[in-house]
């Protein structure tokens, strides 16, 4: 499986629903599930965040690291402030760690890791194997189904190797 | 049918979506469907917004005024921006209009709108006959199929009359 | 309104669910919303008859009668014998009336009821006024908002009258 | 693993949607997913037959035996008939085999299928290894998530082993 190549790492300004900062590099050796989001974003409020909860609740207790992260590319004075994060993250009552994006340097478009991964749009979501190598990138909704045995799959790599 | 007091009317600061501020008093004469909501509320934007959005759909056509008021009472600084507002009604497509509360004096708690007619919080739901007075004022989920026949029997009053 | 034809009587060879059988004459005076299904119809199974089952929890009390037509027009040995009706309406708890549409003379294709009325298929929703005319024949989904309006339209009509 | 239980084989009288009889003997060294049902459980049609196909749907490709078992342990006559059953698979679209558990002696209560694994009721979903042991037998719903995520584990033994 070296035909995947390293997921590029978190670029982020600021981590809430944690009390230490996340890293890939850290995560190493555990699976993670991220998921690229704005809270703006009808798709990511209604059906990828939901998804990630539910994700964060059942995978957590295996090990799986789940973490949200907010990538403001359009709207930015309406989704950028920490403070309409926080408001929106404590009203619908999400526990999984969400790191903030670095802003682009013009201040604009999309932000720093967003366009490392070349991510199309949002919801983005994203395997991590226990190697720091990216598996999956998903732009849209993934069945719950299919989500449940991509990340088991992942998993069950530890025992295989 | 006396026994039903006149709608306080709205105090408003801003209007979106709409070429002309709206006053109850302007519409006088139509039966009136309004929510009381807030952008970051998920009973607001899981339910009742997608459903004031049904109600627009279906009953416009038919001379209800449907219309958003957006009574910011927590959360202040992450839902209080226009802008913020704008780009909500935006990315989830929402047509009709929606008012923005008059923020209390203090700049703190409940909006001036709101706290006239006495809210528990939101999503609330307004129903307002031809005369201008509430007949309907709901916290919460209101059915589909009761509220069609709720606003079906304000219209019908027309013709009763 | 004397442009709606009244609607054909039922003709139905046992019922269930109410302890005298129902007729459209018997029923004048009232508003009628009847659903004509097949318990292995998918469409019924799914989304009329759960509709059905709130018609009859909500406008009961406002004096609607509120009936199931069981329309077998295909898979007769499978959907035909009383029995099996009799177990599908309790296995999903409907208390609503229930009439056997009365088979084809020929002992295949369409009840008389269902080509009396004319319908394409099932499920079919019909509105029936206080007067015993026919107001409405929908084949396939209607929407609880639409359907709530309607019959409270038909309601209205009394105090209009 | 040696802990889990051997799964009794499937005694059954007929087959549908295959053109040759199936066994768990047969199917050895493959993963298994069976759902044990009844056509008017309401908890099978609405929740547990849609699951059953979207497995079907994913994970056949992957090489997992997906399939019914029609345990019919009330309403005989109106669930017994095998035109009722084929009727039923037709209107639904299910084209997973479906096997016919065999009627208990008596003719009456639980087949015998269902009796060997001491189910409870219907739906209960049954997961069985590539050696033909019983991994999961659960009576109710399984979330997707988790449903994807235990069938993943059963195929990713394969390289582990």
């Amino acid at each position: 499986m070296a035909d995947f190549r390293p997921a590029p790492e978190l670029d982020v300004t600021e981590w809430l629903n944690t009390p230490e900062p996340l890293s890939l590099s850290a995560l190493r050796g555990r699976v993670v599930v991220a998921e690229a989001f704005q809270m703006l974003c009808p798709g990511c409020a209604q059906m990828a965040l939901p998804q990630l909860a539910r994700v964060h609740e059942q995978f957590s207790r295996m090990g799986v690291a789940v973490l949200g992260l907010h990538t403001v590319f359009e709207h930015h004075e309406a989704q950028g402030p920490r403070s309409a994060l926080e408001a929106f993250l404590r009203e619908y009552r999400y526990s999984f760690p969400v790191g903030i994006d670095r802003p682009a340097p013009e201040g604009r478009g999309m932000p720093v890791t967003m366009a490392a991964y070349r991510m199309e749009g949002t919801p983005t979501l994203i395997l991590i194997d226990r190697h720091g190598r990216l598996r999956r990138q998903a732009f849209g909704h993934v069945p719950d189904l299919q989500l449940g045995a991509e990340i088991m799959a992942l998993i069950a790599e530890r025992d295989a190797a």
